[in-house]
């Protein structure tokens, strides 16, 4: 399946893909369906005779889950992006957090803050938990995750480094574009594993290009991990990582400026495309 | 003002301290109270002849804002904690974060979890937010200050320094408790930007003595950097840092192992009192 959020007259409504169409599945948004136990037959179940539909062509995608508990993002974890920046291969994965307030819709514009003068991407395959979870192992944290989504970790790289916590150069507010579908791990190579082409282009020019199987730390080594420490709850995001290719590890440097284009595509999962718009300063 | 969330019959409400009664302010928790337009003038108007009432005496505390959308950290923020730990004064206070799944009551037991050996705690001054707020400067970051409370910062030091990133020693699951009371800036000595003793007994046992007046970045700087990166709403949580004398970095280091008794207080704001109990290995 392929499930997403969708704007619809000023509020959202849980969507699932049907060929031409999205059927309403009667909940507001994907973290509300994930909440329900049995979601996943209930999403199956909804048929586009007797719900509610709403045309793909078009469609105004929120972020996937809108207002997850917690997002949790690991640094540091394709081989090739950690031997760019010059680390050895790690024993335990990096994490630093997000809030829901820095997400943004898969079509969306991603705000450039006067603010920054290095603005990066970092493509990413995110895990979507699909059920409450602690100190899971084996298959209790593959049945964890509901499926998988794309996340572009823009990061201000001049924030991320002016301490030594790389927070405040990943919560600015509106800059993380998620979606536009969770798509269940039956539909990809490799199930809770998935072994997937994964890139990101700026105004057409490849700049990450990389397979999932190149991660350290899988999506369920990651909730093993991290559910070891916090509770997961369904809707709660886990961005994996991202491969080599980012701006600021480019000789010369390169940053967004304001009026490219960026896409984030993950082969099977989505694509997000989002354009970089310079918010004035204030 | 001093006002709290209250455990009542298995669910919660937001209560004024009222002499020695607890005065039901009609809202579930400080939360939903404070995202309410007015909500000063709503909290003070409620009176204990017209409304429901509890006994102070017995009182238990939920998290002060049990489901902040964020709550955002600051490292590094007392002299005298820089300079036992061998740094330079900052230039920005350094961020991390919490999620909402961490907290707990300003009573309940904090759960030392098997998987670490050394656990340590961390008195600060925590500003709870009051209104929606976006690059507040001046006066708008200072009227944003709902008020304050005592956080206790405890963190698992091994899992803090098994990376570069800090995030996963201080996000354990139910370890920081926060309360009881938020406090109006107007009760305070100093305002928002209040000199107040603020300490940490273990066992009775003095571990941490200082001021609030020797924060590097005051809870005004505090609301006008963080803002400057993320909106920040009513509810959210800024703990603004923990002064010298945490368990790491006495000499020999000193960590909670179960059994304790911790007291976290801050002079006209409040005591947070909490025994460490051991959970279980699974």
């Amino acid at each position: 399946m392929k499930l997403a959020t969708l704007r619809v007259d000023g509020a959202t409504r849980a969507v699932r893909h049907d060929g031409e169409v999205l059927v309403d599945l009667g909940v507001p948004d994907l973290g509300a369906l994930l909440g329900q136990d049995g979601w996943a037959d209930r999403a199956a179940s909804a048929t586009s005779t007797d719900a509610t539909t709403y045309p793909v062509d078009g469609a105004d995608f929120a972020p996937v889950v809108p207002t997850p508990s917690k997002i949790v993002c690991v640094g540091l974890n394709y081989r090739n992006h950690i031997q760019e920046m010059g680390r050895d291969l790690p024993e335990h994965p990096t994490l630093f957090a997000k809030f829901a307030d820095t997400l943004i819709g898969a079509g969306d514009d991603i705000v450039r803050p006067p603010e920054t003068d290095r603005f990066d991407w970092e493509v990413e395959l995110a895990v979507v938990v699909g059920a409450p979870v602690r100190r899971a192992r084996g298959e209790e944290a593959e049945r964890a995750i509901a499926g998988f989504t794309v996340l572009n970790d823009i990061t201000c790289r001049d924030w991320q480094f002016r301490t030594r916590e790389w927070l405040q150069g990943k919560m600015w507010d509106s800059t993380t574009p998620v979606g536009p579908y969770l798509v269940t791990p039956d539909e990809l190579p490799g199930g809770v594993r998935p072994e997937l082409d994964v890139r990101l282009l700026v105004d057409g020019e490849v700049m990450q290009s990389d397979s999932t199987g190149d991660l350290v730390f899988d999506p369920v080594d990651l909730v093993e991990y991290v559910s070891t420490v916090v509770r997961l709850n369904p809707g709660d995001i886990i961005a994996t990582g991202t491969p080599g290719g980012v701006g600021h590890a480019r000789r010369p440097e390169r940053y967004l400026l304001g009026g490219e284009t960026v896409v984030a595509e993950i082969q099977g999962v989505g694509r997000l495309t989002n354009r970089v718009v310079k918010e004035a300063a204030s």
